[in-house]
């Protein structure tokens, strides 16, 4: 069986206060905003934060493998939105993990063919034009888990 | 401020039964194990399946961006380590995250200096010979947070 998952995307962060956790990560990590979004579809609002050494990253940017990992965080728009529902259950900490796909259509009729329940059976919108689709956490050892196909040429 | 952080290192899971994990993982995507290690210090059996398109990787494999990053499992040894409290507490799930750092002494200096509270205040052993150090969560926003300077030439 070949690999579906290219990469870690991203780590998906729930939390109160989206200002004052990007300021944590900036000032603690110097990590930098790649992207500042409201999908109201999911209930949050987010921040995409760069983990990479930019230098490093620019000089193989053609290669998908070594495309950059992400700090996603998200606070709820609400408290009965699944993240508000998280944080009220569980308190702030790590909420998803997100994996690159080559291509998202493909691994979720693979995955789904292997017995794992969709909780997306199609793509959605994701950060940064992505094409993503989650994965039920209760077939996945309690890890809910995102793939991700990135916008534009893989 | 320089980004500290190289890239997403692994992310760390907790589960009840190792073996059952890796079959799940394996199965769903295709992972592979790259190592399989006790260690006895942190009170966990754990395997860490590598993440990456093969090909992709072995073209840039100079470069330590393009690190390939690990789905970490933890079974715990017993039920009073760290990672048996936390299945106790809240089941099987995702535990913590790793960031790749090139030095993890600096890396726990600069970040120490900001404040936030070090679990290790000097590296100890981590898998597959890197050197590790652990930050607190309360300072993370509920995050447990590890550096990760790997083994090896960087």
């Amino acid at each position: 069986m070949l690999p579906l998952l290219t990469r870690i995307d991203h780590v998906g962060i729930a939390c109160r206060d989206l200002d004052a956790a990007i300021g944590l990560y900036t000032a603690t990590f110097g990590l930098e905003v790649a992207s500042l979004e409201v999908n109201e579809a999911q209930g949050v609002r987010e921040a995409m934060l760069r983990v990479a050494a930019v230098a490093a990253v620019s000089a193989v940017s053609a290669v998908s493998a070594a495309a950059p990992g992400y700090v996603q965080l998200l606070e709820p728009l609400a408290d009965d939105t699944p993240v508000g529902k998280f944080i009220a259950r569980r308190g702030e900490g790590l909420h998803h993990v997100g994996y690159g796909v080559s291509d998202v259509r493909e691994a979720l009729a693979a995955i789904g063919g292997t017995g794992i329940r969709l909780i997306d059976e199609r793509p959605r919108h994701g950060s940064m034009g992505a094409s993503i689709a989650f994965l039920h956490p209760a077939d996945l050892g309690g890890v809910l888990t995102e793939l991700v196909q990135a916008a534009g040429p893989a």
